[in-house]
């Protein structure tokens, strides 16, 4: 079996840890792995397949030799490094927003657009974590009929935020716990919380504030949805409106969403044909209490999908509500779904 | 100055309680104040204006000589003693959900339609708190343009459920943190947690589910925006498309909304009518960080609205972000200014 030399560009984050575990999982056909992240992290070991291995630094040149990179590093890294890891030879498959929107780069959900992958020229991009889990979820509905809009508000993990996240989440939940337990008043705003993180306070509160503002009111984030979403469909003139709002969960993004499709579908037919979509699970049963929420969906790399009903504004709607972990089919593993189909491999 | 009976039935639950702040607040003009409730809080004594008053039991003929009974109980408490409250001659402010849509009830938001007040036959519903915040966020959209349609996600408040909501919240909240204490792994399902309020763990998670379910795929909830804003705003032809989701916050509820009018509106006209509406804030500068929170809006009788921009499905949509103290305004807070309206009072 062909095996491949694999570097990790920023391991020691998040997505990057999650990439190394699922690799693992995965059984990826490692022959060499590198772990490649900033200066301060050169020295740390990692454990793969019980293995230590030491992080070296990302730096020009440190790339030769790789038929892979998979990126975990934010933007000004991977820009940083690009051209040298395209230059090594290797595939840079890239978990940042820096080159998505490229003509010559591929945006890439195996489950709906694998044939793109083999139309790199040494990069292919993951898409936006929100944009992942939403699109699983209404891929079915494109095949019943072409979707042509759809309205998305978001409930987005603190973990989409990097490791930090859910530990500013934890740490604000304790604050706020022990004023209500020294006072009896249960607080909305904590009188000693501090936010480094977030914008704002993000325990006991919502922040519909997820990266920066753009001059439409939009804010980036928001404009994912429909930008990545017409490249990763194959539909040019798919329009999308998204308010996107950090919560304070600690992994799996949920979104409400109403797909708008130029034939009018039934409920049931959208139901049966969700239920049998790869990465999917239909997961409706409301008069049960059967729903995706960010507690049944973690840890797992499938989208959970309920909530289908019929959108009382147009017969061609259909809302539902979908939920994953999206440090994971949000982001690691299908970046290591990329590479697995790459390499000819079932993902 | 003419002076009032006023009963509060239901004066020991959280909306009770918070009505009888309001009233003082306000400074209704009260001659006798009677606080109702179930037999299990008979002989529990609150504070009025300074006095304790005694908590009397709710049943026939407890109504007798009242002029207007606000009305913070459930549905079956409500229906079980409407008549009788009738009978007694007061005016039956009820802030429950059995008699919204009865025909000869109007159903009020004083800065909407106040003049519905004085169509009554001896009741007076108080709207859905999700439906009194959006519809006090888009009341200046349908006067600059007649609404057809909206499309709604909800983000609810833990304290929508009763005083007992935050409380399971809070609860949660402490156990999750503890368990991160003692074994350094942030958990996104608690080993220990119990749920009765909710119908899952709350901290932590999102639900997409409140009230209960209906035929049509939808729940109770999300259904009154649509019938409740048909009623409320006097447009039958309203089409209303609503997921609703209870979050762990403590006090108000958040929504995403889109709004589709007859004519395309700007952003620009939009916001100087919100500005100016009675009862809204307009809070809206994303690039420095100023939008609507629960923890800027609460405790606080006003709707803040921001995230105002073009919706990209539809030239005719805009779409914004509300967020109101749904106990008060949502609640207590609407059904005192119909009782100050209906005493020809400023409200």
């Amino acid at each position: 079996m062909k095996t491949y030399n694999v570097g990790i560009l920023g391991a020691t984050g998040a997505v990057g840890r999650e990439m190394l575990k699922i690799l693992e999982e995965r059984n990826f056909p490692v022959n060499e792995l590198r772990l490649l992240a900033s200066k301060n992290s050169v020295g740390k070991t990692i454990k793969f397949n019980g293995k230590d291995i030491k992080v070296v630094e990302a730096k020009i040149g440190a790339f030769t030799g790789l038929d892979i990179v998979l990126g975990a590093a934010s933007n000004p890294v991977a820009i940083e490094f690009k051209d040298d890891i395209v230059k090594s030879g290797a595939l840079f498959i890239d978990n940042s927003s820096a080159f998505r929107m490229d003509e010559d780069v591929p945006l890439v959900v195996p489950e709906i657009n694998k044939e793109d992958i083999f139309k790199h020229k040494g990069v292919i991009s993951n898409p936006n974590c929100s944009t992942i889990i939403t699109l699983m979820a209404v891929k079915g509905i494109n095949k019943l009929s072409k979707i042509t809009a759809m309205n998305a508000a978001t409930y987005q993990a603190t973990s989409g935020a990097g490791i930090n996240g859910p530990i500013e989440l934890f740490e604000q939940m304790g604050t706020l716990y022990n004023e209500y337990k020294e006072t009896g008043i249960i607080p909305n705003k904590g009188k000693n919380i501090e936010s480094k993180v977030f914008q704002h306070q993000i325990a006991g509160n919502v922040i519909p504030h997820i990266s920066s503002a753009l001059d439409n009111g939009y804010t980036k984030e928001e404009m994912k949805m429909q930008n990545e979403g017409r490249k990763i469909l194959h539909l040019p003139d798919l329009k999308v409106t998204c308010t996107c709002v950090r919560v304070p969960v600690v992994r799996s993004h949920s979104i409400a969403v109403t797909v708008y499709t130029e034939k009018p579908l039934t409920v049931d037919a959208v139901k049966a044909q969700i239920a049998k979509e790869q990465g999917c699970k239909l997961y409706d049963d409301l008069a049960n209490n059967i729903y995706p929420m960010p507690i049944v969906t973690s840890d797992q790399d499938i989208t959970y999908v309920g909530r289908i009903r019929k959108d009382l504004i147009s017969d061609n709607g259909i809302t539902l509500w979908c939920c994953g972990d999206q440090v994971r089919k949000g982001a690691a593993t299908n970046a290591v779904q990329i590479a697995l189909a790459y390499a000819g491999l079932e993902f």
